[in-house]
């Protein structure tokens, strides 16, 4: 009954995790809106094998999620900048992080409050209806098939 | 200089992807927001292994996204229903879909456009900040370091 909705997981959900549905990616893009921009950056900040964060960063940037950029010549070397695609991504890392408040026990409290740039206000992410305008709870999504 | 962020993955958003960083998993959730509540109907839906299904459901329920409710007495038969944490997670279901659409090549037009139980508008991921109450994009998310 569901399944021609999945069309053989060709869905935007499916696609999507395909590219970001694994632990170490969503938290090397967290990095990187944290500011983290170098290889060895990364590396400190993440605890993660020199290897698996390779791969991790060459599959980012095939999906176009971070670009590298040259910023030093002799010897050459790059450091790896979010694309826009990948700056868009911070709707998915703050709706998980404040999912993990509010639901997982023992909320840890650091510094990662996410704010907005231009007025230094703290950020939620929200589900809002365009036809109402209303800022909706999870409970009050549905989906055709339940229409 | 960011380790101390992370306080050894630590972190809301480690936590979380703990719970739902794997692919399946969040198919599963978006599979009973659609409104999929047996092990049959999961099966058919995701064309998933029995074995790995059975994995993330048992996980899911030991997190507190879904709860075991009995529907028949005999034989004794149950199905899995969302608790307030699993139908919080539409947000991050709305805002990881959304990105696919946004920024995936030839995005998927499925009927999974997510609606609002109330008027039955189109539901929208958003980052708000709590100051201005503007909705923002992705590239005006700060985190503290950067300020």
């Amino acid at each position: 009954m569901l399944k021609h909705t999945y069309e053989g997981q060709e869905c935007n959900l499916a696609r999507t995790l395909e590219v970001v549905g694994e632990r170490w990616t969503l938290l090397i893009v967290r990095s990187a809106l944290l500011g983290t921009r170098r290889f060895e950056g990364f590396l400190d900040g993440l605890d993660i094998a020199r290897n698996v964060l390779n791969k991790r960063l060459q599959r980012l940037m095939e999906y176009g999620v971070l670009e590298r950029v040259p910023y030093q010549d002799r010897p050459l070397r790059h450091e790896y900048v979010l694309t826009p695609a990948g700056h868009d991504l911070a709707h998915a890392v703050v709706a998980l992080t404040q999912w993990g408040e509010r639901n997982l026990p023992h909320p840890a409290r650091g510094p990662l409050g996410a704010v907005h740039r231009g007025c230094g206000g703290p950020i939620h992410a929200e589900l809002r209806c365009a036809e109402c305008a209303r800022a909706i709870g999870g409970d009050e999504v549905l989906v055709p098939e339940d229409r």
